[in-house]
């Protein structure tokens, strides 16, 4: 079965995989899934750390909820920078991905016009800068069909031209299941692969790629319309309810299954997504979220 | 099966119908259905003459293709204007509904920001006004949640304060089929129903209520998750050569689909919404295409 | 001389009249000015109490200074309601004036974006409501160049429509001294007198013309260019140091001074206006703290 | 005496130099200044042919107006590109200097949303591509408060990484003379010069810093207040009329006079600029007309 999902703890899932650690704290819900080289292979999703931080019981119109959230990022963006040796004498890019200009794509480009920028002051004020405060940039690169160019040929020129010890990286991800739509931020230090997100980007963003550490913040603002074609499909099929009805389906070879499947998700295209209706606040408000943690992490 | 669409021709459609008349233009075509007092409660659309544009073979990107939806609807626009007995000596007030912050509601809205108006002319400056130019008023009312106040009493208050002969109502739609999203114009003379277009307006605008005559102007901008669930489960179930297979569903009684077909729409409520992912360019072209049309039709 | 402000105080100041009490607040000023009938006619502003608030001293990019102001003018509010025998089970209707497209002019849409409204749910579900909570609803009327009706008009109706005891209006506002722009906020019982503001809006909203109190809040936003040619030209020319320089000019009579003067405005109509190159963030951040001081001034 | 404009027409003016063509066609005038090495130290403006397009006799809210500008804007790039021996077989960057949330300040970034990049496609699907196409990208870069980066280092970056033989550059600009805000377009094969615009852009993007040509298209959006104060100031002095009146002014030495131009500007710090109360609008057309003129000029 095709799953169009950019969260690994969602492939994994269908593997009932043990690659998983739960932790809670008060609302909010950690997942750890450790990719290594083999489950690599079965979910096609890089190798390294994934955490999905699952912010579904936290209300995000709600300030004392986001503060929480931000709060509960910050530290764990800061373990993770620490994992990969990142202090605050080390000097970072930090990267919007996506297209403005498409609501559901926007998260990368706005977080990158609320994020906090450093380096032109240690460039020309240095006297200026307290202590604690670490050196800092960032980029929307733009979308391809608009600027004609590869997101990674943009970002590898930047790095190629400023010194830069780390990257991070925000892009509004793709998920399989509906309930984690805008209710969930995943944070990797594998980067960001090919043909994720809402938006058509290509070719990898990662530390094999790139040469120095690349850690992603993603968040899931959409589902393919064929999720919710397939996934509704055998919510009944499955169901212990029906087994008798579907008995005939069940049999079913995994070929013929497989070829019953594309047509449940044959009307749906790439281009219809779903989405919440209230993602216009929703990205504004995780876009505060997410840059506000960025800030807390680096500067201290 | 509950249809979430507030397309007069899909509702009728299901009924396999004769009230329906197909015309082509080029690559416009046009679907009547003459709602009557029967097939009113039948579908659950009221009384009125629907005119649905389809203009799926247009390329809403495309000036040349934006050009010909607009004189095509002009043309129809004139039509049903004159039907109601209305000229460029009657006096209209056009409203957007809908709320501009959220993206796929807000065709009405912009429809009103480009739309030409008049009327104050008339009051403050008359002899400016060329010959052929009617009197025209436009309102964008806002949405309950925002404003505290129904759409029907903030537009009944404006009729009660100044001489009106019409209202032309803007809004964004619902379908069922998710073909139809952006690529259909539905116009009718029997206004707007409670609960229609993406967000939760209340009670009706139609001459029942309001007096005068209301032409309703709908594009269909969202269909419900729940339409793609049930269409593509359906969209298999009934599919030929699976009709071995799924025999069992097939034969059971209607309450007991009516359970399974509740559990295949159970996880979507009315807040998943689906779209095309080009949403903001499109509402953009459609709004200037609506704008554009309803200036021809008044002012000549 | 002509000057172009909607600001009482500054009306006042050229006077040099004792009209006016300072009090100070930590960072904050406050101006109290009450015009009585006869300052009315020499300043050319309705009668009644108005307050200046200075915020100059404050940084509306800074969260806690807007936290401060918000709370001085929450507290100044409650005072006026008050003082208007406006309390919680008082119904009320936020009004915001202006162009939701144009940047300076949007403070009034932009408030009404954001405040809370409450009315809805006394009609439709009384028993959501908590105590201390009052009736309101909010409207952008728009403007007479976008919708052809007078904001006085559509004010009017939804007054005779629907039961209401007051109106709270905001507008962005005309100062005639750039420093005020931005850094200002006036709230006053007098309502909006015509002609204020950065567009062109008519007709007054005032206790007098809608028969219940109109608490106007306003926040200039703009000068003329012309005040900026003009109060250059009296900050050199009325410049002690320079006093001989300019004898000439001192001892011309106020017609000939006049003539003068009109030259130095006159190649500024009113369509050009100065503002802050940072007015888009600016317009954010006020109509957020605006927004929150009505909500906690109302509902406690 | 300190003239704060990005024209190297009104600079000139101020030496009643003979440097300069005037043309006219039909509605739309052109003025064609040569600075050379004297001239470039004397205002202050790099060497190289400027050509200031004058569309204050024309309508940019009106279509037909628009269409005409844009046919102008082509024919006059396209003989600046020819000059600089750039064809269709050349490729190019186009780069939207300036900050797309301060609305007098994203001329570039909005010209860049809107034009045609066809670079992806050369690489990825070189057969979709008709004769006549060039290759062409695009980039807004930013502004170094908000990514921490130089746009010069941007672009070098970019060039030193993707194969580049001319670059387009796209800039808001301040004026001196109000009157010339939004009615004049100004292309020049020098580049642009640091601390232009409205922003605080720094470092010069020219064919001697870049190695490959640099044209700049840029549209004057502001004037400083100061050129509103010093400007009004001279009017009055300078008028044969009262030049009794001020015989003391302006038989003052140089140095006193300067004395005296500095209280006149001292108000006025470069935060307060003057703009047209419909800029949003303004800009939102003008950036059309460029990209298309652009996208002409570029592919036929």
């Amino acid at each position: 079965m095709n799953f169009n999902t950019d969260l690994a703890s969602e492939a994994v899932n269908t593997l009932k995989s043990k690659n998983k650690t739960y932790k809670e704290f008060a609302n909010i819900k950690l997942i750890e899934t450790i990719v290594d080289k083999n489950l690599s292979k079965e979910i096609n999703k890089k190798e390294g750390d994934y955490y999905l931080v699952d912010i579904s019981n936290e209300d995000i119109n709600d300030s004392e909820s986001l503060l929480r959230i931000e709060k509960f990022i910050t530290k764990l963006l800061k373990k993770i920078l620490r994992k990969e040796k990142i202090n605050n004498s080390s000097k970072g890019l930090i990267v919007g991905l996506g297209n403005l200009n498409i609501t559901p794509d926007s998260l990368g480009p706005k977080v990158i016009d609320k994020v906090i920028v450093t380096r032109h002051l240690f460039e020309l004020d240095k006297d200026s800068i307290s202590e604690g405060v670490s050196n800092v940039c960032a980029l929307s690169p733009g979308v391809m069909g608009t600027t004609g160019i590869e997101n990674i040929d943009i970002i590898k020129a930047i790095i190629d031209k400023i010194s830069l010890d780390y990257i991070i990286v925000i892009d509004a991800l793709k998920a399989f299941d509906i309930n984690r739509v805008n209710k969930t931020i995943q944070i990797t230090n594998s980067g960001i692969s090919p043909g994720s997100g809402v938006g058509n980007r290509r070719k990898e963003l990662s530390k094999d790629v790139l040469g120095i550490p690349v850690i992603a913040i993603g968040i899931p603002t959409v589902v393919d319309a064929s999720s919710i074609a397939i996934n509704s499909f055998y919510n009944v099929i499955n169901n212990e309810n029906y087994e008798d009805i579907f008995t005939k389906y069940n049999n079913l070879k995994p070929n013929q299954k497989q070829k019953i499947e594309e047509e449940v998700i044959s009307n749906y295209n790439s281009n219809y997504i779903v989405s919440l209706k209230e993602i216009d606040i929703d990205i504004e408000n995780l876009s505060e979220v997410i840059s506000g943690a960025i800030d807390h992490a680096l500067h201290f």
